[in-house]
């Protein structure tokens, strides 16, 4: 039972890590792309939603990565919490019974 | 073989429910295209076909929108009645026999 | 041992027809594209290579188009073939023995 | 025990494969997007970063392919590495003790 236990946190901890690294991964290009809008001023730009890409300005891109930086931030700190919990648990399954 | 039947629904439903939130998350995001595609007259719009994407107006764009927010409800509600189908046999196979 | 080969030609057959129903898609949608390409001539096109889009003109796509349609009906057609030798494989595992 | 350390090994030498195949299939996607860049001077280039795309300079995007060419290359050399000593691992592992 504890050896179940045990698989299925390692693999909730596995996923919860890779969601993250998404995330992580999201906020360096978004980061990298404001780099790229405010280094001149005549780039086009479009954003993404769904199947649809509508042209914006560097105005309302600057302000979506403000946004979404803020957002992806609480979501990581929110998933790095759960990891930490996840491994307190399996430190307590792992420890010899005293 | 209870468990086993248990089991596969409970996966069942699990993907049935990922699959629903991934269609209410692109009809969030279709309308706040129409959002911003409305908002404004001067924007360029493409449209995403495979490895293609082609400019369309924004006529084509809202009528577009409209036709697959359409198409997702309708299929978000099948979703919704086949989960609900799994939850009751769920039901019926976690109730106390009599 | 036959119940193992049966699952797993099992996994193997949904995972054929989940990669065929993918190309079937990506089809349909070049074709949406070059109905939506050839209707207007005023329509600017840009091509997908990994994180660039490039833009094409309207011959370009067209014959990219052309090109993927042919390399997508012959991968389909392997698929098939495949699924079908997999269905007759599974005939002969749920046979009764005689 | 032996068995399981197999099957473990084939799986990451799977996800190992999947992996490099789909680099070497951005790499081709990358090389062709040069050779479309570089044939005419008059197209338009966006780069994709998460859901937005920003226009950028042909000379940016030749930059940007090198970039990630070299680094694509050293991660499919590390990956290849990886692979051959799991080849390795397994023909220990199936050869007859003696």
């Amino acid at each position: 039972m504890e050896l179940v236990k045990t698989y299925e946190l390692e693999l909730e901890l596995q996923r919860l890590r890779e969601l993250r690294q998404g995330l992580e991964i999201r906020i360096k290009e978004l980061e990298y792309a404001e780099g790229v809008i405010t280094s001149r001023s005549e780039r086009r730009i479009y954003r993404n939603f769904s199947d649809l890409l509508v042209e914006i300005t560097k105005e309302e891109a600057i302000e979506h990565i403000e946004r979404m930086r803020l957002a992806l931030k609480r979501e990581i700190e929110r998933l790095r919490k759960r990891e930490k919990e996840i491994m307190e648990e399996l430190a307590k399954l792992r420890a010899p019974r005293s």
